[in-house]
Parts: C-alpha cells; structure tokens; sequence
C-alpha cells in the first residue's frame, strides 16, 4: 500500500492485535477462565503448542496478559489478562453482537 | 495456519473486514457525514481514487454501504451506511477507546 492513511496509528495497532490469528481467541478463553495453565489453553483453543507459546510472548510483551510461575512440585505456570487485556472486553463482545446479527456465511 | 480453529467464522469474518485497510477508516467518515460524495470521501481520508472505488464495492457487496445516484445534472453519487454498516458504530467506538487508552506508539 503507498497511499498515506490518516487512521489514527493507535487505532491500527488495536485491528492489527486482534486480526491476528489466535489472538482473539486466546484473549477471550482467558477473559472467560481468569488464570489458565498452558496446556489448558492449547487444548481449548485447539492451537499448537509452538504457535501458542509465540503468541503468549507475544501477548506478553505488550502487557496484555501476565505470566505467574507458582512455586510447587513441579512448578505451575498461570496465565491470566492483566488491566490492559481485560479491557479489552467490551471490544469483543461488541464484535460478537454485530457478527451474530449481521453476518452470514455462505461457503 | 495449518491448526484448525474454534474461532466463531462470523467473528472471525468481521475482524477481516475491519482489518481490511481503509475499511475503518470509510465506515468511520461515513458514520460522522451520512451522506457523502465519492470525492469528499476520498480527500477526506487521503486514499486514492482507484482503491476507494475498489473497496466501496466490497462494502457495497457485503451490504455496509448503499451507493444512491441522484438524477441531477450532472449526476450525483451518494455513499451512505446502510442499517448494517451504521451497526459497527459501537464497535469502533469501543476499539478507539481502549486504543486511546492503552496503545503507546514508541516507534
């Protein structure tokens, strides 16, 4: 694309975290089940452990969703959506409402 | 992607659309003008002649945009929101809340 776009970019950067593949999905198994181990997630969601620990890095690294290490035998690990994620909410639900009514898939 | 995914395909669907570039951007200067002219549309929002025709096709197609022609002389050519397409206002409203929010632009 060469044209000059005058969306805001914070904007843009919003879209782009959510139309990334599995993104959505993770932020919502997350937003429904508080603190979640990985394997949880992976067979939740139905995603590769190797695209899923990408993705929580990922996710990770831009504060939207914590990691906590629980010290026992042998260690947990947790995820869970911090302040920022969970703010996000309302977005998806919003998305959720607008396709339920309005679109149809045909294939 | 080669992992099947549990993602709702209408969710799924409206992410692409509003991920789509310019898409956003059209849908919100028609929410703010009602009613508006193919070349107020395009000076509005920057993007070329070519690819704003092109993608009011598309909303056109996916019914989010009617395209009115008034017979004056000479002829007008009206884009507005349809009830569809006027439906993603809360969407986009709550992406630019949570964007205003929390999106830092660092680069």
């Amino acid at each position: 694309m060469q044209e000059t776009t005058n969306m805001c970019p914070k904007f843009e950067a919003a879209i782009k975290l959510l139309s990334q593949k599995w993104n959505a999905l993770i932020i919502n198994h997350l937003l429904q089940n508080n603190c979640e181990r990985f394997c949880n997630i992976e067979s939740a969601i139905g995603i590769s452990g190797r695209m899923l620990s990408e993705r929580l890095k990922e996710l990770e690294k831009k504060g939207l969703v914590e990691r906590k290490v629980i010290p026992e035998t042998p260690v947990r690990v947790e995820y869970s959506l911090t302040e920022k994620g969970l703010a996000l909410e309302p977005i998806l639900k919003e998305i959720q409402n607008w396709s339920t009514k309005w679109v149809e898939i045909t294939e």
